[in-house]
């Protein structure tokens, strides 16, 4: 396993699985990523953990679900001690940085019960949810809570942006004939193109900060965190791909009136939210979706540069390299915007694994469709880098023998988690706050969710595969349904929560009595 | 509640429910807590969360069940960060302090991640639980092993016991008619007297110790763990306690030939450890019991004492008292040593509870039959302390309205579980580590116990209070298995993992995009 070297580890924020065109998009093309998956294994069954970015995130980082990191929404810190991938990587000689956003809250109130010093190295791994904060960024700076440090606002102050918070003025705002500010918090603004300069974007920035770090790390092996906060909301992007699609790209919206007749209550509430309202609008569709995927476009033109950038310091040879999503955005269909619940087009994310070792040759190119979840990457990594098995800690998987054509026996259901106590949603039903909790569990053929206190939904998805007929009440798919729950009892019951020893050790210690002198209960 | 200053938290390990006059024992006396009791709140329904020392107590001085905090076994550290008892009650002004065992294992892996320093008071505390170590002191300090700085070795030493280990040599063996040494380690010996005095034995010295502790705390309010290592084994008794009972003490063994014909698979695999043929012998029983049962009376009787140095302080007016123990002890009973199985001999538990507010007047010396658990402890301690809900921690509820006669609703099933990975038993079963997984679900009427890989345990409690007839794979009760399963994947699914944001801010949260000049979705 040593041809794995170094990993870059690319993140998007809010990217469908369905919106790139090596995963089908019919007009959006994607050419960069198009060409990576050429040499690497494309996964057609990959689901996030958590549809939400915070939570999505921790389990990515954790390799643990969203029940076990706890960290369930966005701003919820993720507890002290949780054990992170830069934690599994570090010791194996790695250097483990960050380009981009997390969503990472530090667990100030556990630092301190601690006494960790907010200044330690150890502690601002803790604060960074173990990644080194090379350029930390997660995006969204409104004026009332911009950080007057933000490294971005710096660098584009430096490139004569004037203003006191560019982010917002420049980078998520056009402009109106009489030169007043749009701003890029409106959907109504999206059309426009924003007044930064492309090669100043946030997407353009990310990209060079990655390349600088790739620079500067010379020859330590890393694994760097590349996370674009686009094409996540404020909808608006840069001349010239404000305006590279069009309304005619627009898919129709995958929707039925029956969804909205009777839905399951949860699902209903998200229904009210003001950003399903909005998308529900033909006209708001029509506006947003076309620079959503300038958006994409964007990213994968600067993914483009840093290919090339790769290819000269020939660190193909030895970098693993992933293309991911924390998520996807409903974007209209099923009545909804944003994401969180468990369609396709909320959990189904890309993912594309580049694996330079030559015992990946077999599989280059290909699709695989195994049922893989974002908590398989961390122990994929570690295994890439060499390091040991930490089945005690992760409950996702090595992806390793699915690049390399290895036999494994692999799971045949995802899950995903949600907790919408935070939400709207959760306030309209009343649900207190440790209540309003979702599972979803995903086989090939069915998606079954369950609610706390509310109805289930079910979707035969092969026969069903827009997932418009929620069979959730159908009496005759009770046994469905009974199956489903004791499965995914079955994985409540399964938690890695003994983290503090491997099973390797627990093999150790079955007799550890006799060798510490302790007899018990002989005569 | 400002009645409740200081707490007095007194564990026995090992200490079975029905070995108190008070909890029915016919001849074994225990007067200090049975008068402790005729002022508090005496459980009838207490079971712990873990059979084990170390998961048990991780639960109490948690309020979080095994699943949750992950110490599943003695010697499996506890995750650094997990909040404990003492974290919860510093903040509250309270000095939380040790005397005696916890069984803790400090997560060095873990603070060395944090850089946390172990000559700090913040890493003190982490290490030991939460606790100011006064006296720590686990017991069991065979020659192998034992610390050349324990203090009751220095303190037996300081008084005329010359020996390298007296622990052993005098507190834990007998010596024979040649002055030879008969350990304690073997049930053999527990017929001989010790030789250490009594008034130098564990139990002598550890009321000694907390009196000091007392004393010395002053004004400053206190939650002290006392907890004794006694009657855990080794079986051996300073005289006169070593000879108090007699083998007409010795009740009937609780067991049938029935129960050895095709048990349950991993409770025939205990069946099969050494403590329990050992203990399967009636001549062992009437040896041994009668041994356990003065080491009990030696507690109560240094109990006693204790309740006098508290009268003469007052201290009977702030102070609340508990008194409980980590697990039972099967003595043979169902064809057992030791514990860890689920049944009452193993997982019920003493508790009385006494609180000094005038507000528990009502219910002084009166019996309650509600199910808690010793998750229930950590709550109580923090809300008479005058201390937040913390419903998103703690998994356990607040004794305070069953002492204080409020009206409740209250639990109608008591869970426990066990990790027998390290044990002989998973062994034999040849069970892979992080399958080795069973729990317990208790109502009044049932009692389920659910393993891994396993067919289940089921009595019916009502027409089988000596649980000798397993109804676990009696077709006639087949809904009642499924009602029990649906109610363990409910417990499952709520165990409390988002410990770093409260229920209360998360509804304060709600709308915090707004607030933070975050626009989501308008047109």
């Amino acid at each position: 396993m040593a041809a794995v070297r170094n990993i870059l580890f690319v993140m998007a924020d809010q990217l469908r699985a369905d919106y790139l065109s090596c995963y089908g998009h019919p007009t959006l093309q994607t050419p960069a990523i198009d060409a990576l998956a050429r040499r690497s294994v494309r996964f057609t069954h990959a689901y996030v953990n958590a549809t939400v970015c915070g939570p999505s995130r921790m389990s990515y980082y954790t390799g643990r679900s969203m029940s076990s990191h706890g960290s369930t929404w966005n701003g919820v810190p993720l507890r002290v001690g949780e054990p992170t991938l830069g934690d599994h990587l570090r010791p194996l000689g790695m250097r483990v940085a960050l380009v981009g956003k997390t969503h990472m809250s530090a667990d100030k109130a556990g630092l301190q019960r601690l006494g960790v010093s907010s200044q330690s190295i150890e502690g601002t791994y803790a604060r960074e949810c173990g990644f080194e904060p090379y350029e930390r960024d997660d995006g969204l700076h409104p004026d009332v809570s911009v950080d007057p440090d933000l490294a971005y606002n710096l660098y584009l102050k430096r490139h004569g942006y004037k203003e006191s918070n560019p982010w917002h003025s420049a980078a998520n705002s056009a402009e109106g004939p009489g030169e007043e500010l749009l701003s890029g918090w409106y959907l109504r603004n999206a059309q426009y193109p924003a007044r930064v300069a492309e090669e100043h974007s946030e997407t353009a920035y990310m990209t060079n900060r990655a390349m600088e770090f790739i620079r500067e790390a010379g020859d330590t092996p890393w694994c760097l965190h590349l996370s674009y906060i686009k094409p996540h909301w404020p909808y608006i992007a840069p001349a010239p791909y404000h305006a590279m699609y069009g309304a005619d790209d627009v898919l129709a919206a995958n929707r039925s009136e029956d969804e909205r007749r009777d839905p399951q209550p949860v699902y209903g509430a998200y229904m009210r939210h003001e950003e399903s309202k909005s998308f529900a609008r033909e006209d708001v569709r029509r506006a947003v979706i076309p620079v959503y995927m300038g958006l994409i476009r964007q990213i994968d033109d600067h993914l483009a540069r840093l290919w090339h950038f790769l290819e000269e310091r020939k660190l193909f040879e030895n970098t693993m390299i992933v293309v991911c999503s924390d998520h996807g955005d409903y974007l209209g269909d099923h009545w909804l915007g944003e994401k969180e619940l468990f369609h396709e087009e909320s959990v189904h994310t890309p993912l594309v694994v580049y694996d330079p070792d030559p015992a990946a040759d077999g599989a280059r190119g290909s699709d695989n469709d195994a049922l893989v979840e974002s908590i398989d990457l961390a122990p994929t990594f570690v295994r890439a880098a060499g390091g040991p098995l930490l089945d005690h800690i992760f409950e996702g998987r090595s992806l390793l023998p699915l690049l390399r054509s290895a036999p494994a026996e692999w799971r045949d259901a995802a899950v995903s988690e949600l907790d919408y106590s935070f939400r709207r949603a959760g306030l309209d039903l009343q649900v207190p706050a440790d209540k309003a909790r979702a599972w979803m569990m995903r086989s090939k053929r069915w998606k079954y969710v369950r609610y706390e206190g509310f109805r289930p939904q079910l979707f035969d998805l092969e026969n069903d595969p827009r997932e418009l007929v929620d069979r959730g009440a159908d009496p005759s798919l009770a046994s469905v349904r009974a199956e489903y729950d004791e499965r995914l009892f079955e994985w409540a019951r399964n938690r890695r929560t003994r983290i503090t020893m491997s099973n390797e050790d627990i093999a150790k210690r079955a007799d550890s009595y006799k060798r510490r002198g302790i007899t018990i209960g002989e005569w």
